[in-house]
């Protein structure tokens, strides 16, 4: 049922089509983040406007409301939120982690309480695998543990723990339809990243995710994780780059060889105001834009940027109108799905690779981050 | 440029056209607000799916914010906020008077404090027309003073100064290619709204608004005063009933020879989880709904219901996710602007008439408020 085929290389880089129940990804591809199952003030119709294929949903958030059994009996994810392209949830793991002061975790599992009504729930391996499989996303992920990434004892710990859980993951998986990948853990550590790699390869799993990245290590230490975890993954699986990133990011990690990211800077920029634009990142409530008659980016093919001024942005923006979130929403993720669909067709002419200076270049201005991103970063 | 044509009777209600230089308006026709340039939630994209023809705006707040002259260098409001289709402006009269501490009336007009900052302004009809040209608006109103309804004394008052503005209106105008349209006062006093309409129908105008209506009288009063009205006008000019209303007040209205209306109800519903449905209004938070398959209205044709169950929409909501909003908005309005479609069927096929009592019927459980609606009710 999945199929990945590579259609073009340029060193590290490759562009593939991996076939879904839900039709085929063109990769590299970004995936807006959809929490609570919908992404965060769009339609599924103004996600298709802007050419997204694939939308990522979160298992804790959708687990705990409105219920993963709920999900199914409405007839799955993809009928529920009126999403009928390819979708993929997470493990729930790294949310469930994220509850620092309210989770034990044992060899088995992980017990938590709700961040919405302090109710007590467990998580295991199994369980991961069961919600995800009423929730029917076309890739899911194994039950995985992130560590503090410059911790070896305890990234050793969790990344052998998520090597017992990919492997009870799989075991637990009933549903054919669904592409399950195992998660490669190991912080900042080389030789266990090396080892995670290896081990997660080995497993019979139509795709890999690379998790523990993005949350707070150095871009350097994160290239230097791609660099030695990549080349030992084998070429007929897609690579999902978990959480990540910025635009800088998208670039780097394609050129390293991965896939598939996904990430919710574009949509939490949009709604404090931020736009990617050529001259950087915007902050469209500064009243530097209040007769500003251009278009966010006048290169932009987005409803937002064909149909309205960053003057009238502001002005929404300034008398508290939501559609100002909706708008920049609409750009900022048109934006990042553009540079993949650029970056594809680089690939395709041979030119991606000498391309990149070129291409962190134009990005370079909007590469700040007016704060760090955290991998399990949700959108609720 | 403004031609008006009917194109059907029965008894009291009309079909007509009306040519504007945005396209022609097919009356009776509910206009969806949009107070501050912007219909909330929607983008522009959304109301013509939904077939909306006409939209308002509020002269008052956009004056204040982004300011009328901003607008008019952003090349007017329709380019502004991307609306290509007719545009109202209301007069700015009814939201000044209803800031009842901060405002004095005087013979030549109005001075009032910002709701926004405090800062003193003044409008009168000179100034009120300025404004409307410099937003562009298709359809403007003459500078208008609302009384209270049941003070005879007053509303005479407020009546003739009404006229007096109406005048000074309509020879402040310099746009030939803005409807500028007087408004008819006096309360629930059939001798003053006599005489008013008298007046009014008297100016050289392409069309009559009424005014003052909705502000608190019983439903037999605005009926009561509409059939005093009505007969009295011209049958070649568009009846604009202002900030009208209920689903069985546009009933109602047309039935008394009522061509256009405006609303915030629609939209204003939907951001308290409130949709119209065949079995009446929906709270769509209620428990009830929690794994409710159906759509909103199964007979509806609105993104909304053709996408989405009412479970999922419950979903948003208590997830507190602001698509919630964007949908029961596109399908509220939607389902009052199938309501005219169906009226102006049925006005041409003859059978209107004969089956208002059905019409108030399958709207009765629609018809209980929530809480008073007035005509200045604004979106902001």
């Amino acid at each position: 049922m999945f199929q990945f085929t590579l259609t073009a290389r340029n060193n590290r880089a490759r562009t593939g089509i991996f076939t879904t129940p839900h039709g085929n990804l063109l990769t590299p591809v970004f995936a807006p983040v959809g929490t609570q199952a919908t992404v965060k003030t769009l339609t599924p119709e103004h996600l298709e406007e802007i050419n997204a294929t694939l939308v990522l949903s979160n298992t804790y958030h959708l687990y705990l409301r409105p219920g993963d059994e709920l999900v199914r009996d409405m007839g799955g994810l993809h009928k529920f939120m009126g999403w009928h392209r390819p979708m993929l949830t997470d493990s729930g793991g790294f949310q469930v982690f994220s509850l620092a002061q309210t989770r034990k975790i044992d060899d088995d599992g992980v017990t938590f309480k709700s961040h919405i009504d302090g109710s007590t729930h467990r998580f295991t391996p199994e369980k991961g695998i069961a919600i995800q499989e009423n929730l029917g996303a076309d890739i899911i992920m194994a039950f995985d543990e992130c560590s503090d990434p410059n911790d070896h004892e305890y990234s050793k710990i969790a990344m052998e723990r998520t090597h017992r859980w990919a492997e009870r993951s799989l075991k637990a998986q009933t549903r054919a339809d669904q592409a399950l990948f195992g998660i490669i853990q190991g912080g900042v550590q080389a030789d266990l990243r090396i080892a995670s790699a290896k081990f997660i390869a080995s497993l019979d799993t139509p795709g890999i995710a690379i998790g523990g990245l993005s949350v707070g290590e150095t871009k350097e230490e994160m290239h230097a994780m791609l660099d030695v975890v990549t080349p030992l993954l084998p070429e007929n699986k897609p690579r999902y780059l978990m959480g990540v990133g910025t635009p800088e990011d998208l670039i780097n990690g394609v050129a390293r060889g991965v896939d598939i990211f996904d990430c919710v800077l574009p949509t939490r920029l949009a709604r404090h105001h931020s736009a990617f634009a050529p001259e950087g990142r915007l902050n469209l409530m500064n009243a530097t834009f209040t007769r500003d008659e251009r278009p966010i980016d006048e290169t932009c093919d987005c409803y937002a940027c064909k149909t309205f001024t960053r003057a009238y942005i502001r002005h929404l923006i300034v008398a508290k109108e939501l559609l100002a979130g909706t708008l920049i929403s609409i750009h900022n993720l048109r934006a990042l799905i553009r540079l993949m669909e650029q970056i594809r067709v680089y690939i395709a002419d041979g030119t991606f690779e000498s391309r990149v200076p070129e291409l962190l270049g134009q990005w370079a201005n909007n590469a700040k981050r007016n704060q760090p991103l955290r991998r399990g970063d949700t959108e609720s």
